[in-house]
C-alpha cells in the first residue's frame, strides 16, 4: 500500500505543519540547509520509496533560494524511488510575468512551470495563480484552488446586511474575482477604473459603481508594494463609502507596503497564510487567515485519487 | 549574416567585459535588476533577432541567484529569435553534487544540466568541470576547456629549474590534474594520500613522491573552505618542502578560506578569475589570472563554425 509524507522545505514551514496535522500525518523528517558556499544540501532522513509525496514550499521571497530548494528536493525525492512526486505551492512566484508585455521579456511564468517539470514533480497543487491559463503552462496534471472561499467566510461572519456591502475591484483584471466573491456575500460589485487619457499624461481614477454609503472590501489576489491598494482604498472614502476593507490570498508586502497600509485609510487588511510573513512585516491592521485546511483536504483528496474539483470555489 | 553578440548578467561583468575586448566586440546592452519582491527583471536593450548570443555568467556564490538569472535570460534570447543560445560558465555551480553518495542525495550538478537545457540553451562552454563527466550530463553541445596551461605558464615564467619542482595533488582524485601540469613543468608529481585505517580512527597523512628540498606546487580545481590545501601546504613544509605555491582555477574561497590560507605555509596562491571574488576577500599572497583570452578564443571558434577541441589542452 503505498503512503503517503509530506515535506516541509524553508518557506513556509509553519503552514506545512498546520497541513500536516490537518491530514494527520507527522512531517517527513528532513534537512534542507546550505553548504559552506550557499549551495542547497538537502538531506532526506526517511525512507520514502513507494510512496506519494508531498513537497510544501511557497516560492515566495527569497524566490530563487526558495525555488531553488523546491527543485533540488523534487530530484532528490524522484531518485529515491518515490511512486509520485506532488507539488504544494501555496504561493507560485514569477507568476506575474506571465506573457512578453514588451519585447525581448523572457516569461518566467511558464519557464518554472517547465523547470519543475523538468526536475520531475508528477503533479502540482497551487492557490489563486494570478491568471488562471497558467495552468495551460503545465504539461503536468495541476490542481487549482481558490482563496475566495475562505476570505468570503470572514467577511460572512461579520454578518453586514448586505444591501450595505459592496466588493470592489481594484483593477479590470480583478473583476471575475470580485464578482465571485460579490456572489457568497449576495453583495453588488465596484470598479477602479483607471486610465490615461493621453500618452504623458496622468492618469485619471474613477469609480464604477454605487460606493456611497457602504462597507466597501476590495479583494485582490496579490498585494505587493500596497501601492495600487491603498489609492483605491482613499479614493472610495473620498467618495463616499463608510469603511473600506482589503483582502487578498497572497500577501508579498514588500518594500513600502507595510507603511503605506498603515497610513491609508484601509480600517483591515485581510490575508492568507500562502506567504509566510517575516517577523518585520507586521501591522495591526493585518488578520490572517489559513490555507491549511484547503491545502490539506487537496492533498488527502489526490492521495485517494478522488476529484480535487469540488474544492475549486 | 549572422551577428555574434555577447551578454554579461550581473555574476562576473568584469570578465564579460574582458571577454568582449579580447573578441572585439561591445557587450550587448542590456539591464538585469530586481523587482521589489526580489524577482529577477531581464531587460534585452537592442535586437538580437538571428543572432548567436553568448551569455556570461558564473554559477557562482550567490548560486541560486546567479543560476536563475542565466535561465531567465536564457528564456528572454530563446523568444527574442536568437539564432542560437550559448552559454558561458567560467564556473559551474553544483559540480560537486555530481553522484549519489549517500541514499537519497540529489544530482543536482545533473539537475542543472537539465535545466539549462529546458530554458533554452543550445550549447555550454564550460572551464575545469569537477568531474569531467558532468560532460555526458549534457545532451547538447559542450565545450570543456582546461584552466591547466594557463597555471602552468604562469609558473614557467619564474624559471625554476624542473628538477627542484614537484606538482602535488592534494587527494586522490586530482591526480590526473596534477600529471597534466606535471607534464607541461617536466616535473614529477606527488601525492598526498590520506587515509582513515579503521572506522573512527583519526586520518593518517601520508606524502607519495619526493618533495624534500623542492618547490611544491598544489593544484586542484576548486578551493573552497581551503581546509584540504592549508593542511597539504603544511605537511609539506614538514616533509622537508623548501616552498610551497598552491593554485586552482575556481577560488569558491568560502567561510575560513582567506584566514586559513594566510595562516598557512603557502607562499602564493595562484587563482583565476573564473568567479568574481568580492572586495572583503582578498589576501596579498592571492596571484589572479585571467581566462578571458581562452574564452574568447572559444566563443570566436563556436562562431565561425571552428574545432575549439585545440583549446582543450
Ligand atoms: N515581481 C514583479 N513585481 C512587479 N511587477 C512585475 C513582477 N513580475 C512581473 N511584473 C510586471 O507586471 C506585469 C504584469 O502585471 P499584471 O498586469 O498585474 O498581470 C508584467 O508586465 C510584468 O512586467
Ligand atoms: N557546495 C558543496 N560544498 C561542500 N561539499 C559539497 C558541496 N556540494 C557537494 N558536496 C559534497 O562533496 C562531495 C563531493 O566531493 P568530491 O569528493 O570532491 O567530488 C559530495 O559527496 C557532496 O556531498
Amino acid at each position: 500500500n503505498p503512503k503517503l509524507k509530506i515535506f516541509s522545505l524553508n518557506s513556509n514551514p509553519a503552514l506545512a505543519k498546520e497541513i500536516a496535522d490537518e491530514v494527520g500525518v507527522p512531517l517527513g523528517k528532513i534537512s534542507v540547509t546550505r553548504f559552506s558556499d550557499g549551495e542547497v544540501q538537502v538531506n532526506i532522513e526517511e525512507s520514502i520509496r513507494g510512496c506519494d509525496v508531498f513537497i510544501v514550499q511557497s516560492t515566495s521571497s527569497p524566490v530563487n533560494e526558495n525555488l531553488m530548494e523546491l527543485l533540488i528536493m523534487i530530484d532528490a525525492v524522484k531518485r529515491a524511488s518515490a511512486r509520485t512526486v506532488n507539488v504544494v505551492l501555496p504561493y507560485y512566484g514569477y507568476a506575474r510575468q506571465d506573457r512578453k508585455a514588451r519585447a525581448r521579456e523572457p516569461i518566467t511564468a511558464k519557464l518554472v512551470a517547465n523547470l519543475l517539470e523538468t526536475a520531475g514533480a508528477n503533479r502540482v497543487i497551487v492557490l489563486d495563480l494570478h491568471a488562471p491559463q497558467i495552468q495551460g503552462f503545465f504539461d503536468i496534471l495541476i490542481d487549482h484552488l481558490m482563496g475566495v472561499p475562505i476570505l468570503s467566510d470572514y467577511f460572512l461572519e461579520k454578518n453586514i446586511d448586505p444591501s450595505e456591502v459592496v466588493i470592489v475591484s481594484p483593477d479590470h483584471g480583478g473583476v471575475t474575482r470580485a464578482r465571485k466573491m460579490a456572489d457568497r456575500l449576495k453583495a453588488p460589485i465596484a470598479i477602479i477604473d483607471k486610465r490615461r487619457p493621453r500618452p504623458n499624461v496622468a492618469e485619471v481614477m474613477n469609480i464604477v459603481g454605487n460606493v456611497e454609503g457602504k462597507t466597501a472590501i476590495l479583494i485582490d489576489d496579490i498585494i505587493d508594494t500596497a501601492g495600487t491598494i491603498t489609492i483605491a482604498a482613499n479614493a472610495l472614502i473620498e467618495s463616499g463609502a463608510k469603511e473600506v476593507y482589503a483582502c487578498c490570498t497572497h500577501p508579498v508586502l514588500s518594500g513600502p507596503a507595510i507603511d503605506r497600509i498603515d497610513q491609508s485609510k484601509i480600517k483591515e487588511l485581510v490575508i492568507t497564510n500562502s506567504i509566510n510573513l517575516p517577523e518585520d512585516k507586521s501591522s495591526p491592521k493585518i488578520v490572517t487567515l489559513s490555507v491549511a485546511k484547503l491545502l490539506a483536504d487537496a492533498i488527502v483528496r489526490v492521495f485517494e485519487e478522488k476529484s480535487v474539483s469540488t474544492l475549486f470555489d
